[in-house]
């Protein structure tokens, strides 16, 4: 999608003809099928019981192109990320979100229908894994795999592989609005002049500050601009209630747009 | 080395003192190193019997700065590699050389201690998995982690685990005479008009034909050039055979050195 920037429901069609999306594609659009992996990942990797509804998961229906054109101005790729990470005072950031990835990055050339799994051990380092995660063949091919090793283990008498089920059962998982992150953010505002300065007033208040800003005269709606930002670490919550503040008053036309940045 | 066109000897102490080269580093510069782990990997994909000594081995001992500059310009970064691939007529092909890969290859971003493993498979398509390959805390995981397995398999009653051995005793592998390949290669020549004309003449003669080219006036040796190019695809042996006649003129005024090109 990000590629061509095609419009959401053709690049959505495509997808689902070359057998790469579901016939009901809810899952895959709103993060879902991302949030049940993400549960069976931490539950494998930090023995941690967690439900999928108890991760935050954002869908990609919300990226607008204007979003993709933006971030690769600022040098990002939007990508869909499932992320678990195992904080300092113990409790797990789990979270399912399109994010602004540096082009940089390994994972932004993950694209098509490949899937990667990015890994930081403490000892081991980066560790990176890419393949197809879709279509006939690859799909046809795991199955097939893993029922050849379970049937070999089976005939060679030993025993069904034990896994390190999850233990923890009251694990803390951090909420979303505790999260120290950058954003990107999209304001649609009028076209006067004042606006800007408003607008950054009223972030600055709440201690968000702005590394990068670009606005742009909208060329389709008469007398309406975008101003797209890229913020300094921040706490979400504080995120939030400043947007949800500025939205409140006339200075937007329309919710101001985020999506995480992740490096 | 190539991301810094360090000296070779200053390259290889700086990699002895961080860890990463051996405190005898012949194995790794020989590229015999990569050869052993080759004939392994070789057997457990295909179940050949393959003795180290049998693959075609070039260590990267004599890449010079200049070719890591001409193959950037090219567009290329140099890696040492080490391949293996079943051909359709049943032999396979095994070689561990240095090459010049794209620079948009997952392989071009493999740098420092990083080790990486691309798998193509017929059904599965490709794959990609990179992590540290040396260093203390990496490998003692590695080691840490096999011990764990295999305990942990004892205790559960599990046999030890049962690999593909190598079962073809007769494995046919491919003579390194008989690759096709594109090739990079760099001729020292005396700097007059009609040394380039003469060279390409004779390469078109062996059916040798050249894609790109570039010619430099040697900085530092009077009246000496050096020539770099890249040609299409051609059979090893001729391109050896015609390289030892060129070379036996007076038209190069050292041995011309050659390096594969992987796409």
């Amino acid at each position: 999608m990000a590629n061509e920037g095609a419009a959401f429901a053709d690049a959505l069609q495509a997808a689902q003809e070359a057998g790469f999306a579901e016939a009901d594609p809810t899952l895959d659009i709103t993060g879902g099928d991302s949030g049940h992996k993400l549960a069976i990942l931490a539950g494998l990797a930090f023995g941690a019981r967690v439900l999928h509804g108890e991760i935050p998961t954002e869908g990609i229906e919300q990226v607008d192109p204007r979003d993709i054109q933006y971030a690769r101005n600022f040098g990002y790729v939007i990508r869909p990320l499932a992320i678990a990470e195992r904080l300092e005072g113990g409790a797990l950031d789990l979270r399912v979100h399109p994010a602004l990835v540096p082009e940089g990055d390994p994972l932004a050339h993950v694209d098509g229908a490949l899937n990667a799994v990015a890994i930081q051990g403490e000892m081991v380092g980066p560790s990176f894994l890419s393949g197809l995660g879709a279509g006939a063949g690859p799909t046809a091919t795991s199955v097939a795999g893993d029922i050849i090793d379970i049937a070999k283990n089976s005939l060679a008498g030993a025993p069904v592989r034990t896994w390190n089920l999850p233990s923890e059962s009251d694990q803390k998982i951090q909420a979303i609005a505790d999260l120290s992150s950058r954003y990107y953010l999209r304001f649609s505002v009028r076209d006067d002049s004042g606006v800007l300065a408003a607008l950054s007033g009223k972030l600055g208040d709440s201690g968000i500050s702005i590394e990068q800003m670009v606005q742009h005269v909208d060329a389709g709606d008469e007398g309406t601009a975008s101003i797209a930002m890229l913020t300094h670490h921040a706490r979400e919550g504080d995120v939030r209630a400043s947007l949800a503040a500025i939205d409140a008053t006339d200075l937007t036309t329309a919710p101001t747009h985020l999506i995480r940045i992740v490096e």
